[in-house]
């Protein structure tokens, strides 16, 4: 691994911090019905290998924490197919940060595409 | 402070961890002489009230630990108007970990995007 490469890996993880957990609200949000982690999974695709925001195991930790924070209920069901799986829904609470760590998003997106923009006209 | 408020709170401190290196980054990429820390602050109005990514207290120990990462050069000069200052340069190693940033931006953004244009539809 070159020096660039652990600078990149080093930044996309600190980028991903507060956005996976973005990722996984707007997506619950959305679901019409309890999800559970690797069902989430697959619908983002992060068994994707050119997908570098979600990897598999980032993903189980974060929903355990929104878990704790009380923006997901969850509950546990027997699997026919394997071990038990925990499924998630959106809190009202989580719908309610999730309209505010939208906007967050967007104006922080757009700042910064401000800056790369300027910086690509030199 | 709400509960939602810090939720907002903490989740902004995470989307900024690795935004504000790839915004000073940029900046000192196009920066036409050393600059000292708050003449990038003021250029990028971090004392504007409505920036929530860039508060003037989150940008020097970025740059000092973009200093260590050898992304940055730095020296200190007198200043006749109060304390020294130490002026900023990007290195050769930091326009090139820059590039691979910008690049693990625009493809995360977009991901992000995706997302949340999905969970407008419904």
């Amino acid at each position: 691994m070159s020096p660039e490469d652990s600078h990149l890996r080093k930044f996309q993880k600190e980028l991903n911090a507060g956005i996976v957990a973005l990722v996984l609200l707007a997506t619950l949000a959305e679901a019409r019905e309890p999800q559970y982690g690797y069902q989430i999974a697959k619908q983002l695709e992060v068994d994707d290998e050119d997908n570098n925001v979600m990897k598999p195991g980032t993903l189980y930790p974060v929903l355990r924490s929104l878990s704790a924070a009380g923006l997901l209920d969850s509950y546990v069901e027997p699997s026919a197919s394997g071990p038990p799986r925990r499924y998630y829904t959106i809190t009202e609470t989580g719908r309610a940060v999730l309209q505010q760590w939208k906007d967050a998003w967007t104006s922080t997106r757009d700042f910064v595409d401000t800056i790369m923009k300027d910086s690509r006209h030199d």
